[in-house]
This record gives C-alpha cells, structure tokens and sequence, in this order.
C-alpha cells in the first residue's frame, strides 16, 4: 500500500495542503495541542522520570497530547494518570507556551492531589516528589518544563496570576507585536 | 477518486484512528485550537459581524483556527488584521475555552491597537466599536464570545487574572475534578 501524500494547493485556499493524490482526501495539518499539570504535594511538586524516547531518563511534569472529546483541564488530568498514576484537581491555567517550530501550543494547568497515591505510569521509570531546592534542574527533559516549574514557583499556592508565555524563546508573536507575557 | 476512509484500531494504539483502506495513511484526528483577541479602544471593544457561515451576520471576536509555523498569539493577530483590518498589540492570555463536544480548544488573549484604523476583512460584513452598554449581546455568534467579553469587561485595562476556563457549559474537568474555574 504506497501512500502517495503531497502538499497541493487547492482553488481558494491560501496554504499547501497534504493531500492523497489516489483519492484527493485532505489531510489538515494543524498545530497539536499538549496538556499537562505541575502537581504540588506537601510544598513540593511531582516530577516524572520518562520511560520512553524523546529524551528518556529526563525529569518532566506529566503532559501529553491532548484527544478528542476531552477538554484541555480533562486531558491534563488523564496524562497525569497515565504518567503518575495520580488523581488531581486542577486549580487553572499556569501557563500557554507555543512551540511554533513543532506545532504545538502547550496547555500546562496548576494542580494538587485530589487522593493520595502517586506511583510510576507505564511512559514513567519513576515518579517522585521534589522539593523546591532538590529540583533536578540540568536533568529536565524540555525548556517548557524549566518555565513552568518556575512560573509555579512564583505563586505555588497563592491566587493564580495571567497565564504565563513562553518567556524565553519562541514568543515571536509577543514581541513582534510590542505586547509582553510578563 | 473515491475516498475509503474508516476509523481502525491499529496495534498498540488505545482509540481508532482514520486511516485510508487504500493505502494505509493515518489521518489523526486532534482537538484544533481556535485564536482571537478581545480588542479595546477607547475603552470599547470591538466586534465583525460574521460574512460567513456558521451565524452569518452575527457578531463576534476576531479569532480563527490557528496555523502551523505561527505562535497563539501571532494566530490571533493575523486573525485580527484578516477580519477586522487592524494591528493589535496583545496583552495576554484572557481566557482558555475547551468545547469537547466539537474537539475545540479557543485561546482568547486580551489585546488593544497597536495602530490606528480598522475596517471589514474579507470574512466581515461590518466592524464596529461599541461601548459596553451597547454590546449587542441577542447577537452574538456564539457563547464563548459572550464569555470572552464578560472575562474582558471584569479587568479591562487593569492588571490580567488568572487565564478564564468555561464558565457555563463543557468545563467537566473542572467540575469533575472538584477544582474550580473561577
């Protein structure tokens, strides 16, 4: 079964669009929407050590890609699930970060434990609780999770402020325009 | 070029996916993410009444889905100069809106002229300033645009809160997480 997929142009439309070129179907390929949590327990935060490429053996907040017939606030706390085995309740928004190189716009939310437990999910080798000072900062798999570890860590458990943004690369949107993230 | 596409549960994956029987493409079907900007001036908002369908003639946000290769907040100015023909600098993140039902998630941010001018897009009939008493809010085009500009009309200029989840309707993860979006 060849797949002989190609980006055509199509009559009225302003983008390339990948499209089967034995049927015509369109394939839209849109930015991907990735949700997660910073979970603090007892003051510290849960982290989780990947079990699976990119980047394995790094520290991450549970996160993943978003599904359908999920909100966003849902699908960060089934990734959480999945990762930590840990049930949460979210607080709100912490965080939008756009990784427009890989379209993808980050959803990351502020949470604590909603029951107690927390273990290794299949994707994690382990899962643990840091304290603020113990974070293993040169062994976190992303930028994104050096952001929101610090965004958490400006507020933790006081009123939640704007939902930070990228505050360090990426944010072209922001500074072209002449606005701030912060 | 007849289309055989059906949803199949592939190996080691946990839902069906839309995949070609002709030649097995995998067309993965994720949740779009919508971008717009509540824009001030003067102290008023502005508004495009719709040219297109869905809600023809309505009014509405300047927002539209997101691009690849673009942040959220470059997808929500370039919906604002196609709409509404205008330049806006954005404050930032105003509010973050998941509709399951439709594998939605909008990202609204709060943004204000960066120049002078603007006029109907090609996907408007009419842009207007309105003040706040004369919100035309039996015209609206959907319930996240009343949303976004009562979360807009609680701060106005002042310092950005924490970003807004839905407040009336698909905010299950909320409620069922026992958290609270407000």
């Amino acid at each position: 079964m060849a797949q002989r997929f190609e980006h055509v142009r199509h009559p009225g439309d302003e983008r390339d669009r990948l499209t089967c070129l034995d049927c015509g179907f369109i394939a839209y390929e849109n930015p991907k929407v990735v949700v997660g949590a910073v979970v603090e327990l007892d003051g510290g935060l849960l982290l989780c050590r990947r079990a699976i490429e990119p980047r394995a053996n790094f520290w991450t907040i549970p996160a993943g890609y978003m599904e359908l017939g999920e909100t966003a606030a849902e699908g960060a706390a089934r990734e959480a699930w999945e990762e930590a085995q840990v049930r949460i309740a979210i607080d709100g928004v912490l965080a939008v970060y756009s990784i427009a190189r890989i379209g993808q716009v980050q959803i990351i939310f502020r949470a604590r434990l909603a029951e107690p437990g927390f273990a290794a999910g299949p994707e994690s080798l382990e899962v643990r609780r840091f304290a603020w000072e113990d974070v293993p900062w040169d062994e976190l798999a992303f930028p994104s999770v050096h952001w929101a570890l610090r965004a958490w860590h400006r507020t933790r458990l006081g009123p939640l402020p704007a939902a930070e943004q990228n505050p360090e690369e990426d944010a072209r949107g922001m500074r072209g325009l002449g606005g701030g993230a912060e």
